[in-house]
């Protein structure tokens, strides 16, 4: 894999830091943040620098493991009261987002256990859990990436993308983009077209500027032009990356996905769902089980940065909609592709969620109420 | 009809000037422009202060009128070179506006055919007919509206439309809005959901503002949740306007109708279209003969005055969709309504078109070259 994609976050290699690149100033500017204080970290989750569930987990563990790194020089005690009040601190940084919660508990955890040995001992094992959580997901964005391989058509490839799933919001290759970097890794002709993704603009600001960086093929459009893109067969496939899978196969994501899924199908189009399996939720039978989060009416009133509607008109906000598994021709997972009738296979991945023994609300790789 | 629905442009009636409401401040603001010359509405139709092919015709018109009034004290040669000079000066303020072509010429020669009389008498007869062309137009959109009403819903009425089709580009009601705004002025319960129509969004600066100032209940979207509204059964139908309609029932219009017309067909929702019965072109045999111009692409890498996609993108931006007619549940002209199969019915317009004559290329009331 030598795929030359942008990294969301990394363990900075001189000194306990934590690298990020600040998606607030993209596409505009590219700014790598240099952080080595879990409140740095917090203030860059909250500030939606860094977004995507994965990558929020992530950039979360290696901020805790670099806020008990700088108790290096203190002793245990006060090494305790630095690793929970970091902890506190992240952990209060995006309410929702469950791969924060438990890529926390995981260092604090370690930590905590080590530092029965000595200070020096928590402070390593902190850092090594982080960095083993940025691997596991890297690992897991690139086995999605090679299940999904399979399902692309033979010689060049043209997809249709949603939202960001890609780099930007994982430690890896992302989710629904995974198999079109692999392909173009591989030398083969891929072309992505990229919706823009109303109203916060991923596809735009993020999915565009990706690719575009990694030297991949990337065309922009409006929304509401994907269907006349389908309808001049001018793409092969449409992939998109998912916030919650139910047991039965409907996938919640990002609002404009379900739309997809009817044009993908009318037009007779394979429409794939690319997610880690930890994204698949047994508790919850079906989409319809699924709360829709409502968007601030502001992003559409004026998201912009000018008021590009009547300033009190009503808005219809949902922020993620459901595509019935029916529209959905397979799951690309990285513990396999799984197909229709989605129940028996989706129901292999039992355990498989990092988040097991969570009440409910279990998080993939393109979460909107991470995406920002 | 006692609708308070905006009026884009009228004839002053206090001496010859060309009211017209500046639809670049809207939203934000209601400014109403007080125009004499050719000059200053050949300025407003370039901005795009006025927009929509009926409302352009119809200012084009009134600005030649406006025009051969200021020459009403000087003698029949210093008339006739003035009307040339204003009727050149219109035409070339929008190049593919066909609507404006007729409706100058239509002022001219009426103009030239009273100068044989008097000065006195081309001032008055051009003047006269500018204000038929408007009056013309307001009873088409009046009959559409009344051929429409038939077809919505007992009781409540839900419809989703996309684009402006409305009493901002025509000088009546509109088209798609027309029969809305009749039910609602029945005193009937209706509820508008207005796509927002990137790229330019003349559903949240225009469709929501005219609908909301009329006191019609008006909910704003994204185009990419058009598709969760429809699944949510939150309509009963979705109306829209028409650029150009072929001879097989075949229907240009803004970018994003086609996609709302397959979404229409997947949950079983009536599709309707509303245009002037002159938007039907019969040289046109099918859609796929209508050519698709593409729109500026910086239109969606910075379309709200700074960037939000990497700057040298490539983008796919079509100004227009073909939706086949096989979609189209019926079409309401101000000449009838026409259902399946389109062939017959529509052929019964041969000669109704104002441009009867012309190569080809007639207009409707949404155009999206002159939507902006």
């Amino acid at each position: 894999m030598t795929v030359s994609h942008p990294v969301a976050v990394r363990w900075s290699e001189d000194g306990p830091a934590v690298e990020l690149l600040d998606q607030t100033r993209l596409p505009g500017k590219v700014v790598q943040l240099r952080l080595d204080s879990a409140a740095g970290v917090a203030e860059a989750i909250r500030s939606l620098r860094v977004r995507g569930a994965p990558a929020i987990g992530i950039a979360a563990a290696m901020g805790l493991a670099v806020e008990v790194a700088a108790g290096a020089g203190g002793d245990a005690a006060a090494l305790r009261r630095r690793l929970d009040a970091g902890h506190e601190l992240l952990r209060r940084s995006r309410p929702t987002a469950v791969n924060l919660f438990w890529a926390l508990e995981r260092v604090r955890l370690r930590a905590l256990d080590a530092l029965g040995e000595s200070v020096a001992a928590a402070v390593s094992a902190a850092a090594a859990e982080a960095r083993a959580i940025a691997e596991e997901d890297r690992a897991m964005c690139l086995r999605i990436g090679e299940n999904g391989l399979s399902l692309l058509p033979e010689g060049e490839v043209r997809a249709l993308t949603h939202c960001n799933a890609g780099a930007l919001a994982t430690g890896g290759i992302g989710t629904a983009l995974a198999p079109l970097y692999l392909a173009h890794d591989a030398g083969r002709r891929v072309r992505v077209f990229a919706d823009e993704t109303r109203p916060v603009l991923q596809g735009s600001r993020l999915t565009a500027w990706e690719l575009g960086r990694a030297g991949v093929d990337v065309t922009l459009l409006v929304d509401g032009a994907a269907a006349f893109l389908l309808q001049q067969r001018q793409v092969d496939l449409v992939i998109v990356g998912a916030d919650r899978i139910a047991a039965n196969g409907d996938v919640a994501n990002k609002i404009g996905t379900y739309g997809l899924a009817v044009l993908a199908r009318h037009h007779d189009i394979p429409f794939y769902v690319a997610a880690p399996a930890s994204t698949v939720d047994l508790a919850t039978a079906s989409g319809s089980a699924i709360p829709i989060e409502e968007r601030d009416a502001e992003e559409i009133r004026r998201g912009f940065g000018r008021l590009t509607a009547p300033a009190d008109v009503a808005v219809y906000a949902p922020a993620f909609d459901v595509t019935p598994a029916a529209l959905i021709t397979a799951i690309i997972t990285d513990r396999g592709v799984v197909r229709p009738p989605y129940g028996p296979g989706l129901a292999g991945f039992a355990h498989a969620s990092p988040q097991a023994g969570e009440p409910a609300g279990v998080e993939g790789a393109s979460d909107e109420r991470d995406a920002q």
